[in-house]
Parts: structure tokens; C-alpha cells; sequence
């Protein structure tokens, strides 16, 4: 241990996120978001300002997934932000399901008011939608690259913004305006495209276990929760630290829905002309607002090692000018020999933080943006060939003194263990709030009263489940949803516990983001 | 030489360009971004659907151009699309300047129309510019950002849409949609302000050079020329095959106009309070315009190797299964001893084309592409231990046959001469096209009227200048414009060609993109 100079031990009342997460979750979610820097409001309703800390995020989880699509055959492109109305009307349900929240670009160009001012002048002859979606505009392309069965399957990615006009928003969970991709693809039959569904699905889950750290259930949608437009939509979901659910990624079979709207057509080796089978699927900035929800603690954010920007920060501590020189010049070289080692999908990332702010002001710093070690070093652990370590998934003022060497040849198992060790206990944390329940009464208790302890409601419900929208209306008094159908599941004869109709399928419900 | 098979030499008159770059230019242009897949007109008027060759251009010119960015410190975040009217108008030379070409968003859903249809519903209070560049949307930011001079630089990058409202659009050199960076960062003092927009425009000279093949003349633009708000711009101004001149990038020194609009202050070591130096500083998708106009050729695409997505496309010959078999074994192995090699800022990346396709027709899809070199693999070449091989930069139609070893040995060295050899020859053309001029008739004469064989103009001129608008009035007729003032020059007294007066600084004039 150090017994070094600074105040390198956090004071923690002074420092940790306020309120907790169980004095008010909802609140502490934001502060850990603004004591991370991870993003902020705009003074644009709605859209948020996505900060360096929070893109680097977001630029790790673009990285890693773009080449899980490469891998899988998958081309980026990009298509217009804008979509004509006209071509948004063409798939009925899908213009129902996102009419209400559309930013409607009307004018292109502005001109002087009288009195002084701008307005807007020069209407557009038709209204052009911000793309929440781009099925519509995907589709004119397809229908014109796709001509016979030889140019099929056709499998396109796009990174891009897209606008859902909400009125009550939360960073990262729900903006007006957010960041995503969104996959495209063409097939010549239906057994190709759920394939592809399926596979994405699979992608995405991956990616949560092996990346984010999150345990997730991979199900499909019931028929009220699906997307507009689509046969079939499936999910992954998580749950959060307050027990709720957020889904996590989607990925949609669209039949032959969108490839009649917008005329993909394709001539089949046996020469006739059919309609193309589609898919869509998409995950977006969400996944950072599951990110913080998943793991974060009292102290702030908590990254998972595999996403973080940051892997290790180097703090050096010193009183004068001599020590100084020895510190950094050590710092330096701790710095060079942990910089060149592959982690994750690249190199583990350090930083030098050699502000001239106190020592337990500074440490704080990194606790609150989840930097995963934190390494103190001053002139007696150069003395005695140590480094202190301090982990993020330990209390705040926990420190180890780790021989230079040790500590350099161990820190990618270190990170790996902490990787896993978040995983693990998301994991156990999801089935100590998962519950069987077949009996209506209980399934009450679970959501309607405190129950063994717990404020508000149980968690997720595994339920018998018949597909009536009569079980929204039964569940919407509780706000409990159902999340998706479980694909690992085997057929189990029982009532669905709202209309008492039998059947064999069982759902995840839950309260959810 | 390979005697194989397929007619692997392509047939001249089916298949290159029509028509060529001296029988059209501008249609000729457009061929070649269809020919080699590399965009589309979308049926939104004025955007265009960049398809996945031309994104994988795009992709690699983001990757490089972000790593340039991040070791000079920069960190990329992300800012809303839209701007409130009211932000937008702060900035009086601001908004002047983007006023008349502003996509305006107005409302947020969308309701049936009385017999059918929709139509915009719920007006906006205030309407929302979607972003032609994002100053003043980041400037909020900035000024909540910065307290103290402890929090300056602020060094930020953005990778984006923009939109600005074009009439008269052509893809990727003037869309009403298109994808850049746009770099914004706040300084102390004018001087580190003016050092970093400095800086910025090295960094995209380096990168046409280095990159692009591309010479670029760095230096200042006159004052009409001026980013509406900023106190100085300058660019890299690029000669593409028909002697126009294309504005390549640009960097503009703001001063303090933006941080008095939007309140960008700090307190200084002295405990005083100044408002904050800014910059910024983008380029776009006009790059790949650039590119395209640059080295391309009668016969399709040539791209620089440094940015293909694709360096080798290796060809498969035969005609049995038997030979079929050897040969794609053979062509597997050569793969995967080409792909393992660094080669500029990542690996080779070699494709195998086996579509059953004529080899006539699917040499020339490769050549229209600008694939750097092509190698056809026979069951004879197989056989005599070569590979034939054709180079982007050589006629369509010769071969070399090259021992296996010597190819997989000398491949990065051949890119890289052929890189180089875009640039040698990019620049003699320009050298070629510059004239410096003093003398009004000369000046006319060279863009007025034919010129030693040439059409319509000469190139770019180099002539004395005074800042003064009665030069862009008098400029207007010849369709000519002044590009900028070279950075690399020293005072030679002169007379400015159209005013008149005493001058001793020297213009670039050119019709340009």
C-alpha cells in the first residue's frame, strides 16, 4: 500500500452520485450521465448533445458491430435523410405507426418577416418526412438494383440519425433525435429472410453478452408490439437495475409487405417474376442508456472493460519538483509497456492524467466515468517497484500494491475477469428477479404491491400468454408490458392468466423503458 | 502471357465510357459514377443514395482523415440536427448566408387529410433549421462548456449529415444531402486560434497529397469568398481533368463572432473574463467528386490505391471441373498471401470474383471499378507458375505475366508506385494548365476564347489582386473566379488586372466547381 502524499482516497460523501439508485433511480440515472460527461439536454427539445466521453462509447460499439456485419456479408451504404410523403404512405400500417411523431420538413428556404425576424418561405410542393425509419426509401433502391435472382440476397447496413418526434425524452433512452443502424436486406425466399432475421437476432445477443456485459432474452414480439409493417419482430431484452425491462435490439421479417410497396420484383431461375422477401434490423444509442442502467453503482458509471474508451488511468503523485521528474518519466514507461496490448477488438487504451487538481478530486473523476483501473504512483511505490490499483468493480476506496511487473504482464486477465465478473452478476441479478408465474392473483402481487421486500414490482414475469389484445388492455392498468415470447422455450400446456384461453406459449412480462 | 480461355482481353468499344471525358465531360462524369456503382440520384430532389462502393470509399477516407484528427488531440462528439431559428439568426453574416438554401422543419406528426391522405399537423413554436454546418448549435454547447482558461483548448470533430437546399445539384459535388466532418474548437488567444485553423488545413493539404493523390494549392480566400460569419477562410484548391479548379476543403478562423453570438466565455489566469477564439473546419463527400475528376479515365473508375476498398480482384480462368477445382485452390492460397500485407493505413484487400460471368464482361466491371490490379489465373498459368496481371493504371488491355513468388512479394511496392504515380501525374497536368499572367487580354484570352488547342479555357492563372469587389464584378462574364491566395508566395509589386491597383499578392483564378 501507499501511504503517499495526496488525498488519494476518495472522500466519499462529498463525491458519489446523489440520490442513490434506491432513493430515486430515475434521478440518479441522470446524474450518473452528467458526472461522466457522457452526454446532455440541447436547447433543442428533445436531442441530445452526445459528449466526447459518450461518443467514444458509441464509437466502440459502431466498431465492434461493423465488423460482426462485414463478417456476415453485409455492405454499408447510405440513403437520404429525408423521405417523400408520398412514399411513406405507400405501407399503410407503417405510416399509422410513426405518423404521430414525424419532424415534417414544409419550407426551403428562409426570408425576412416583416418587422424584423425570419420565417420560413419557399413551400415544398410535397412534405418531406425526417426519416424515422428508412424501409421506404431503402426499398426505391432495391426495386431498381434488383432485377433477377442473381443479384439476390441483397444485404445492406446503414449508420445514420434518425428523428421520432417524443414528447417526454430521456438521454440515450429515448430522444427525438438518435443515432443508429439500421440493416436492409433483400432474399428470394422467405426460409432465406427469416434466416437473416434470425441471424441478426443472434448477432445482436452475441454482442450483449460478449461486449455490453448485459444478459439478454431473445423472443419474438407479440402481435401489438410488433414492428409496423412487419410479419414478425423480434427482440432482445434486458433488464435494468431497477428491475425494468429495455429492449435492446430488434430485428424484423417483413415478408413480402415493404417489397410490394415499393415494386421489389425479381425474375426467378425458372423465369417467372415474384415479389422479394425483406428484412430489417436495429440497435442505437439505447444500448449506452442500457449500458449505464445495467451496471453503474452509487459511484457513477461502470463500463464494461471490453467497450470502455479508457482502460486504465495512470495517476501520478508527487510533492516536488524531483519527484516529479521521477514519476512521470515512470509514468511514461508503465504507460508505453500496458499501450501496445491487444484487449477486446483492439489495444488496451491508457491515459496520463497529470492535472494540477487534488488527488481525491481527481480519483473521483475516473470513478464517475468508469475508467475500469485507476493506477497510483508515487515516489515510494517507484522505490518499492509497485504500482496501486484500484478496480472499478471494488468499492471506491479499495487499493491494491501490485509489483510493476505483475501488474503489467496481468492487466488483460484483469480486465477480462472484470468483464465477465459484470456479466455474471447481471445475470444473477435477472434470475433473483425472474419468477414462473401461472396464477393471475400472484402475478398481481408481483407488479401491484411491494413484495418480500422489494419496492414497487418483482421484476420479469414468465407467463402463459395468448396473443389477444384483450391482455394489453388487462395489463395496462399495472404498466406492465409484455416483452417478447421466449425463443428458448418448449411448449407447455396452461391458461394465458388474462383471458383464460389455453395455450402452450409463455411470455416474458415486465415493466419496461 | 496467359493464352487461356475466356476472352479475358476486354473489348475496347462495348464497354468503356460513353461518352469520353473530350466529348462530354460532364455526362462523362456521370457515367462513371454509374458505371463503377458509386451513387444514385434518389427520388428525393437533390439527395443522393451513395451505394456500397461509394461508401467504401467514404469509410476509408473517414478513417484516415479521424486518426489525423485524434493525434492532434481532436475528439469527436455529436451535436443535434436540428438548430432552433432563433439560434441560427445570432449570427448576422451567418444567417444571411445560409438563409436562402434552408431545408425547415415546421411540424411534428402527421394527420388524414380530409379525402384521403396526409398532411402536416402540430406547428412547431418555433421552426427547426435541419443543420447546413452546426457553429452556432455548438457554441451553446462551448458556452456551457467553458468557465476557465483550465478548460480551453476545446477540440472537437463531428462526423455528419448537412443540408443545404440546391437547385442545380450534381452527386457527390453538390447535393442538397451530404455526409462531412466538421471540425469546431475554442481557444484562449487569437494566435492558438489562428495556429489551429493552420494546422487543420496542413492536415487535409497532407491528406490530398498523401491520400488522395491529389495536388492541392493551400491558401486564403478573398473576402466574398468568406465563410458567412468567419474573419478568415482558407482551402485546398484542387485542378481536376477539365482545368476547373474544385475547392477541396476548408478552414476558417472565426474570431471571436461566433463566441459573442452564442456566449462563449472564460476567465483568464488573471481573473478577468474574455470571450473565446474559435474555428472550424470540414470536408464532405465532394472528395470522392474530386477523386473521380481527378484520375479517372476513358475507360471508367481509378482510384488511388490508398483508398481503394479493394486493391486486387483476382479473375478464376477455366473451362472443366477438374481445372475448375485447381484452379479456385490456387486462387484461395494467392489470396490469403496478399491479404495478410500492411499497405497504407490498414491491409491489402483482395477479392476473388467467380461469378459465372463472361471474363470479357467481368474484367471490365473490375475496370470500370478502379480496382488497382487485376490478376487472371489460368489452369496454363497455374501450371508455368505466374500470375497474369493488369494495372488500373496501364491501357485495359495489357497483361504481364508475373512468377507467383515476385507478384505476392512486390505487390505493396507496385501500389505504392502507382499511388505515387497519380499524384507525378496530377501534377504535371496542373503544372501544365497554370499560367501566371499580368496582363488583362492575356487573362481574357486564356479563359475567353480557345488557346493553343485547348476549349473554352486554359486552367488556373496566377495573377496580382486587390481584395476588392469590383474584381469578382468584373470576373462575372468569364465565369471565373478567384480560388485563393497562396499561402506560398512572397510580395512581387503588380497591379491588380481589374482595378487597377497597387498590389503585391498574388491570386488563383480558375472556373471552378
Amino acid at each position: 500500500m501507499t501511504t503517499d502524499t495526496a488525498p488519494a482516497k476518495p472522500a466519499k460523501r462529498a463525491s458519489a452520485i446523489s440520490p442513490t439508485r434506491s432513493e430515486d433511480y430515475a434521478e440518479w440515472y441522470q446524474q450518473v450521465i452528467k458526472e461522466a460527461d457522457l452526454a446532455e439536454n440541447s436547447p433543442v427539445r428533445g436531442c441530445m448533445v452526445i459528449r466526447p466521453w459518450g461518443y467514444g462509447l458509441w464509437e466502440n460499439i459502431q466498431h465492434v458491430l461493423d465488423r460482426m456485419f462485414k463478417d456476415t456479408g453485409h455492405q454499408n451504404a447510405y440513403f437520404p435523410l429525408f423521405i417523400p410523403l408520398s412514399f411513406f404512405e405507400k405501407e399503410a400500417e407503417h405510416v399509422e405507426g410513426f405518423a404521430k411523431e414525424c419532424a415534417v420538413v414544409t419550407h426551403r428556404r428562409l426570408e425576412a418577416k416583416p418587422g424584423g425576424g425570419l420565417m420560413p418561405a419557399a413551400e415544398l410542393e410535397e412534405p418531406l418526412i425526417v426519416r424515422p425509419t428508412s424501409e421506404t426509401i431503402i426499398g426505391a433502391s432495391f426495386a431498381k438494383w434488383i432485377r433477377s435472382y442473381r443479384d439476390l440476397p441483397v444485404l445492406i447496413n446503414q449508420w445514420a440519425n434518425v428523428v421520432r418526434w417524443e414528447m417526454r425524452t430521456r438521454l440515450f433512452l429515448r430522444t427525438s433525435e438518435f443515432l443508429w443502424q439500421e440493416g436492409h436486406t433483400a432474399h428470394a425466399t422467405a426460409e432465406e429472410a427469416h434466416a437473416e432475421t434470425m441471424r441478426m437476432l443472434d448477432i445482436y445477443e452475441h454482442f450483449a453478452h460478449e461486449y455490453m456485459a448485459i444478459p439478454v432474452i431473445k423472443g419474438e414480439k407479440c402481435s401489438w408490439e410488433r414492428f409496423p409493417g412487419a410479419v414478425n419482430t423480434y427482440s432482445i431484452e434486458a433488464m435494468m437495475q431497477d428491475r425494468r425491462a429495455l429492449q435492446a435490439g430488434t430485428s424484423h421479417f417483413l415478408g413480402q409487405n415493404f417489397a410490394r410497396a415499393s415494386g421489389i420484383r425479381f425474375q426467378t431461375k425458372e423465369g417467372g417474376e415474384e415479389l422479394a422477401w425483406t428484412t430489417s434490423w436495429g440497435v442505437s444509442t439505447r444500448l449506452i442508456g442500457a449500458l449505464i442502467m445495467a451496471h453503474s453503482d452509487d459511484d457513477g458509471l461502470v463500463l464494461p472493460p471490453r467497450l470502455a474508451p479508457r482502460h486504465v488511468v495512470i495517476l501520478p503523485i508527487y510533492r516536488n519538483d524531483t519527484d516529479r521528474e521521477r514519476v512521470l518519466q515512470y509514468c511514461r514507461r508503465l504507460s508505453e509497456e500496458l499501450r501496445g496490448q491487444p484487449f477486446g477488438d483492439g489495444r488496451i487504451e491508457v491515459e496520463t492524467d497529470d492535472r494540477d487538481i487534488r488527488g481525491g478530486e481527481k480519483a473521483w473523476y475516473h470513478v464517475k466515468r468508469g475508467v475500469p483501473l485507476r493506477v497510483e504512483v508515487g515516489p515510494r511505490d517507484l522505490d518499492a517497484g509497485v504500482v496501486s490499483v484500484s478496480r472499478r468493480d471494488r468499492p471506491a476506496g479499495e487499493r491494491r500494491a501490485v509489483p510493476h511487473a505483475e501488474f503489467v504482464a496481468g492487466v488483460v486477465g484483469v480486465l477480462s475477469e472484470m468483464q465477465r465478473g459484470l456479466y455474471e452478476r447481471a445475470l444473477a441479478f435477472r434470475s433473483a428477479n425472474t419468477r414462473e408465474i401461472a396464477d393471475r392473483d400472484e402475478f398481481q402481487a408481483w407488479y401491484g404491491a411491494p413484495d418480500e421486500g422489494r419496492e414497487a414490482h418483482g421484476g420479469f414475469a414468465l407467463s402463459p400468454f395468448a396473443d389477444d389484445p384483450a391482455v394489453a388492455d388487462a395489463l395496462a392498468p399495472l404498466k406492465v408490458t409484455v416483452r417478447c415470447l421466449p425463443l428458448a422455450q418448449t411448449p407447455r400446456p396452461a391458461r394465458c392468466l388474462f383471458t383464460g384461453r389455453p395455450t402452450d406459449r409463455w411470455a416474458i412480462f415486465a415493466k419496461a423503458y
